[in-house]
């Protein structure tokens, strides 16, 4: 049977199109390395007629199909499982930019357009394509999209649904659906869009889509500011908020254990504050007009509402230099061991107290817990990532209880246990665990009425 | 049968929610006077449970239900069909702002709340809720959010999906699902609460809401520039972005005609060119700092941009004379006579072929056609209205064939039938007309799992 499939398969697309053995390996493990799948070929489309005639003949014989971008997703969301019975649908040769109208400001793109061939395109136009996050060369549109990717630009411009007026997607059966529309307001029956963006690839394969521009900002100030604790960056926020508004692009928390990770790992990098103060926030503005007007009225506002510990970024290096210390976190946690990891978010409002009281709760459970707090403060999504003493693997021994104690705090505060980064594999389980009931079983609803085969992407997100 | 159900209807709530006979009137006719319904009664109930516990009876006794918020709908979407099977769900009783978190930015109010009063509470606490249009003393947020209604700011702050961070639902059955999160970012499985919004009661009954709030602009600029055609307004549009950015809150088109028909019909109100331009542009900004100083940049980049023939407000009241023009048309239209009416959206960059090319095309068929063009072109949403020469209903005879010409046009240019208004009644054939089969199979797919036996606002939105 499947080497009847495996030639059908090659039948559809071409030589380049079909991967076996040990080409596939790129595509089995996921970036982060906790998954490791099997699968029975990779199938790599050029168009979208290739992809509905895959899912079409996977229809067929009950295939099932893991649809992966750029395999950078850090919940096991595109890695498939170690049946071997799927195959993986790799978007990666689904590249182009195939239409940019400047006075609508919208992009139309394929799906396996890396985010930075988006955004360079967009700065071309003179425009601006605002998502914006660590793995921007190598991440694909669809699985962005797929996963509702959010990044570093989210208080500003919103997360990947947030960016996307329309949508091409192929179904389970490999029915096209085309709802490529640039409209800012369509009201004509349900929004079908939101259906795709963020199942992960559950409900159907999106190819392509209508993404929003902005006008690229001219003016840009760089700040970071000592302050002397989260509840006082939140004073910070909203009184730049009252002041500056929405030119507040980015507004990131950082903790002093970060800045001792950098010390340690990272030690090019300078140290902006000796010592490093417990906690500091990173600002940064945009606007029309020029950057030092623009410093200029965040110094005022810093001075206005009382943050005078605070350097200013006086050219685009110095910028560069303050949002490489802030960048680089992750890979200075990488360099120091295993973590825990933690991508939640709670009301704004409840961050601060959140910090405090699951530091006390990880605390008292672990006294030697290390805490690498930082994060998106501005939209209320923390990374929190935790070190017991060895910095060794050892810790997923107590992976469990470490996530019980911070999902509890989470959850007591009506938050999220996957801000950003998707369900995947990684989290299904919390799902059942933290979700309503009648959540999961609209979801269930949802996922039978379009995919009634449990093809797509089988065995994520749903618990 | 139905005295068992009406017996047990009284018994789930108090002796004012449920009305029968002459005084369920008002509800039975739609905002518009198109149309005319017949119910078993209304009931207006007091609670979510309440809610619960009367859709569960329905759901037992297969009786359709018509949600029903301020009834203020353009489309007919709040009003039952004429076969008297149905209740109307009426929620104005379920009012209140239930909290309002100033840190988070946020409202939680109950679905029967007025748009008016969600906007005065989060004035009282020194916040904006953007939403805004002509109905908003008298419409409900559930409403609002079945509709996915949207109004003059959507430019700048979006419609109500946007604004919109969680929902309580009462689903077909009675079951309660509580999604009143209030978070920016939460990818925990699919965001359900997309499902209700613009879905227009036919898949669920939303009764509460997380609504995002803003800061409250300190500074307000209005003024109306003289375009030399939609091209030039275009043009504005996008030099005003490319220097002002977001502080453009409005950006609305009126044509001359929407001038004769005030200087008619409003003569209280002063008109402010002499003649009225063949189009003009009602620009609003907002900001923090002063009205002062927003006002003298907004001066400056048109006279930068080659728009000098333009009128700023000086202070609130000029400002507010300018928008009760832009306000007052509607009106100015209604007692000029019945016209008919479309609310339309294509992409911004086709609005001005679409107006020359839809004008000529109206004009070759009706050479005495009168047409009233103006609304939210920063959002490539127009409202755009025809009179023939008498003004009178026997435009109704014609309707089909300029709904015809107009449509053909919108669809051309991959545009939207209805931008704003939501379908209803009014427009179900337009969806089969014009949306996809792949579309209205995937609308009949959710409508199917989320309410198998059709009981939710039957006759509505599917065609």
């Amino acid at each position: 049977m499947s080497a009847d499939f495996l030639a059908a398969l090659a039948a559809l697309t071409d030589a380049a199109g079909v991967l076996t053995g040990s080409a596939m390996d790129g595509y089995l493990l996921d970036q982060r390395r906790r998954y490791q799948g099997k699968a029975l070929a990779v199938v790599r489309p050029r168009t979208t007629a290739e992809v509905s005639a895959t899912l079409a003949l996977c229809h067929q014989h009950r295939i099932p199909v893991v649809p992966q971008g750029g395999n950078t997703s850090l919940c096991g969301a595109a890695t498939p499982d170690d049946s071997g019975r799927a195959i993986v649908l790799s978007l990666s040769r689904m590249t182009g930019i195939e239409q940019l109208d400047p006075d609508n400001n919208t992009i139309t793109v394929a799906a396996g357009s890396t985010l930075a061939a988006v955004q360079q395109a967009a700065r071309a136009a003179g425009r601006l394509f605002p998502a914006d996050w660590a793995a921007a060369a190598s991440c694909q549109i669809g699985g962005a999209l797929a996963t509702n990717a959010g990044g570093i630009n989210v208080l500003r411009y919103g997360n990947m649904r947030d960016l996307t007026l329309g949508l091409e997607v192929v179904l389970a059966d490999g029915t096209v659906w085309n709802g490529l529309r640039g409209l800012r307001k369509d009201n004509t029956g349900y929004d079908l869009k939101q259906l795709f963006i963020g199942s992960e690839g559950t409900l159907g394969v999106i190819t392509r889509a209508v993404l929003r521009l902005y006008p690229r900002p001219t003016a840009h100030a760089t700040a970071l500011v000592h302050v002397a604790h989260p509840r006082a960056a939140l004073e910070l926020l909203r009184g730049l908020q009252a002041s500056v508004g929405d030119r507040i692009t980015s507004f990131e928390l950082i903790s002093a254990p970060c800045m001792t990770l950098l010390a340690r790992h990272c030690p090019q990098l300078p140290q902006p504050f000796q010592p490093a103060p417990e906690w500091m926030v990173l600002v940064e503005l945009a606007d029309g007009g020029d950057s030092d007007a623009l410093t200029e009225r965040l110094v005022e506002a810093l001075v206005t509402l009382g943050f005078e510990d605070a350097l200013l970024a006086q050219n685009p290096s110095q910028s560069a230099a303050f949002w490489a210390l802030r960048e680089s976190i992750p890979e200075a946690q990488r360099l120091e061991g295993v973590s825990i990891k933690h991508d939640i978010s709670v009301p704004i409002s409840s961050i601060p107290d959140f910090l405090d009281e699951c530091g006390a709760a990880l605390q008292a459970a672990y006294p030697n817990i290390l805490i690498i707090a930082f994060g998106h403060l501005g939209d209320g999504n923390l990374h929190y990532n935790l070190f017991l003493p060895d910095h060794s693997n050892a810790v997923y021994a107590e992976e469990e209880r470490i996530n019980a104690i911070v999902y509890a705090q989470v959850a007591r505060r009506q938050g999220s246990f996957s801000a950003e980064h998707g369900v995947g594999q990684l989290k299904r389980h919390l799902l059942a665990r933290y979700r309503d009931p009648v959540e999961i079983a609209l979801m269930r609803q949802l996922k039978q009425a379009l995919d009634p085969q449990n093809l797509l992407n089988p065995c994520k997100v749903l618990p």
